[in-house]
């Protein structure tokens, strides 16, 4: 892991603007997916599962069958830690509900803003080699304390035509009974504008491939979406209290992810730096995903040496990391410093593994320098605002003349005239 | 205007997925845009600007001569009137305020959740015949509440190089000093990427044309945007009890944005539906904007005629409109089976030119049934959570082999390390 001066990532990182790569090709293919899907429905879906899963499904919806051979199937202990798990998100989320409010500020006014759940939601969980029971309850549990009412997960089948049991069992613990065997862009497709089977969705949430994502950011408008979501990345700031090989194994533990994760490290000092970097190529050694970390560490992981615990953290806002780690003294002092965080880790024993498994916060964050303007998915993401105004007939006389004029400059004169009106029909 | 029945409403609103128009020359011009502008900066916008505005502007920056000539031009009585509205909107937004938190369930836990402002705003003001101060005080006013430190507007220049008086006027009063004299898609592309004279923001928001909307969907996810808006919309439920002008007047104040505005009435009887049709006619001829409305009421323009209020707003519900008006006996009682509404307006004294301009809540509203899944701009537009986890050591034992199974079941080994090695460090 390369170790490098505050400046020389400041000139690194001058042009940081985010370039929009050409993905005409991948466009064209996602858009022909979506137009497959809203044409031939179930029958497109199950020729792309056909194609890039390589099985012919005749049902798309896991069967209780399915659901009940998956409980026979996972590990014993893994359940009860499920169970603690959901109960720490659960109680996490539940403080971000919001109520809705009115103001009566003025006689005869009434203000408000009522909130509303969406009504129906869809979880993308993705598939492959690995299972994300966690990705279920970090996108289910949200949106049920929302109160939404229709909540379906849509994942792509195994080649053998199931889906994980972990991903089952997780599901089936949150009363989720609607799972479809459906990946990629036509997954999105799908839940967007409905088949015949797939019931369309008002917002669609969870992690995908380039074609998810993709397929997301086309059809965000006709329904909601959470987010665009890059690859992982963790910032860690170290002093000289941090423990070198916590530091190093939390690094790694990002850096297992893919090889465009990033991990960077940021010291106070040239010799926490280089114990630090010791540790990494030593613990590196003996991990399971050893290939994809050295990838990962040797293209974007870093170890930046700032003069101060001031300068550290001028660089963690340039950053805006998706998960920052604050391995130093005071790490609580340090909060009112931190702008751009997707989720922030205080202290020596408060790892990221922590957060994506079990401490309670969401671990859907903003990646990729987005935590400057975007949020953890939440509750808030599945309930929406409408605005309340009630004003009585001597509230409106009160402000007829100032709408009046503020309408004619906007040359909008029928605006006025349904102002004008209610003053001039006294008998109304 | 039409009088249709609701089983006629039903059956047309069978198919309400939106369709994906076909984009690609729209797209093309728009990216090829996008791509001058990141390429050649403020070179490129000067030769849009003479391209699409007509002038050739030396400096795209409103200068200090510029406020201070809109100040002596605009008529006497609309600053008193914008310093109401503006302290209206600013009453109700206070009201959105949210704050920082903590809980601490467990002992050695402490998990929250961080507000923090983004950094800088972008303000889209359109340009065209049209002035609106309006909308310059709906999208300045939650960002400054929320804390954001930059906020700038971009708004397209006249044929003379200057930008709207009654613009300008509302910026300077509330405090905005950079106006930028550039529209389009290269205004959102500025403003995204940034060119040697306008800084990059975190977030655009405002409304805008075809090319204005298209680039803010190709840009999001670099920056942040606020919503694609559509056409303007207005539903209104009337019974017997709601003035037949009244409900006409405010259909045609929503017909008169332009063509593809829409302005539906929900009725409870044939009779109410005459009466109200008959005052659309009437009020019409003698409006200035005819034309528009005139087609506007052809091609959008309808009166649903319900069995029942529970009928009636079960439509509503299905149309998810920007703007709904309740001009029924008891509105406030029939609040809780409103779900999917942008804003909702109470009784025959709240009609939809009061929210535009004046009451508060904010004019930046969901539109063509989007509603279903999204809010009015608002302060929480423009800040953003972090996450905030906090464990003890003890804390940590306590949840390690919890978190080491779920990590080991989604095959992420180097997670299950960085927890490990905090067990097995009796002295760290």
């Amino acid at each position: 892991m390369k170790i490098v001066t505050a400046e020389q990532f400041w000139e690194s990182n001058k042009d940081r603007s985010t370039v929009i790569k050409n993905e005409a090709a991948l466009d064209q293919a996602v858009l022909e997916i979506i137009h497959e899907v809203r044409t031939n429905g179930d029958q497109a879906l199950q020729g792309y599962t056909k194609k890039f899963d390589g099985i012919k499904l005749e049902n798309i919806i896991v069967s209780a069958e399915e659901f009940s051979e998956a409980k026979s199937i996972v590990d014993s202990e893994f359940l009860p830690a499920l169970q603690l798990a959901r109960q720490n998100i659960t109680d996490f989320h539940l403080a971000q509900k919001e109520n809705s409010w009115f103001i009566n500020n003025q006689p005869g006014i009434l203000l408000g803003q009522k909130l509303t759940p969406i009504d129906s939601a869809g979880v993308y969980i993705p598939g492959g080699k690995a299972a994300y029971p966690s990705t279920v309850l970090m996108n289910v549990i949200p949106a049920q304390i929302a109160g939404v009412e229709n909540i379906v997960i849509t994942t792509p089948p195994q080649t053998d035509g199931k889906v994980n049991p972990y991903v089952l069992v997780a599901a089936e613990m949150l009363g989720i009974k609607t799972i479809y065997k459906v990946g990629g862009a036509q997954a999105i497709a799908a839940l967007a504008y409905g088949t015949e089977t797939v019931h369309r969705v008002d917002k669609i949430v969870g992690p995908g491939n380039a074609f998810v994502a993709r397929a997301k950011k086309w059809v965000f408008g006709d329904v909601a979406i959470d987010m665009i979501a890059g690859p992982s990345e963790i910032c860690v700031v170290a002093d000289e209290t941090a423990p070198p090989s916590f530091v190093a194994a939390d690094l790694l533990s990002q850096a297992e992810h893919d090889e465009s994760a990033s991990a960077i490290c940021v010291t106070i000092s040239k010799e926490t730096a280089e114990k630090i970097k010791a540790e990494v190529e030593n613990q590196t050694e003996s991990l399971e995903r050893k290939a994809i970390i050295q990838q990962s560490v040797k293209q974007n992981g870093k170890i930046i040496v700032a003069d101060s615990l001031k300068a550290a953290l001028d660089i963690v806002n340039e950053i805006a990391p998706e998960h920052l780690q604050l391995m130093i003294s005071n790490p609580t002092e340090s909060l009112g410093e931190i702008k751009h965080a997707g989720a922030i880790f205080l202290g020596n024993y408060s790892p990221e593994p922590l957060g994506d498994y079990f401490a309670g916060p969401n671990h859907t964050l903003p990646t990729n320098g987005t935590a400057r303007f975007a949020s953890p998915l939440g509750v808030y993401d599945f309930v929406k605002k409408s605005s309340i105004i009630r004003y009585s007939k001597e509230a409106l006389q009160k402000a007829s003349e100032s709408i009046i004029t503020i309408a004619k400059v906007e040359g909008l004169t029928a605006h006025a005239n349904s102002i004008a009106i209610r003053k001039d029909e006294p008998n109304a």
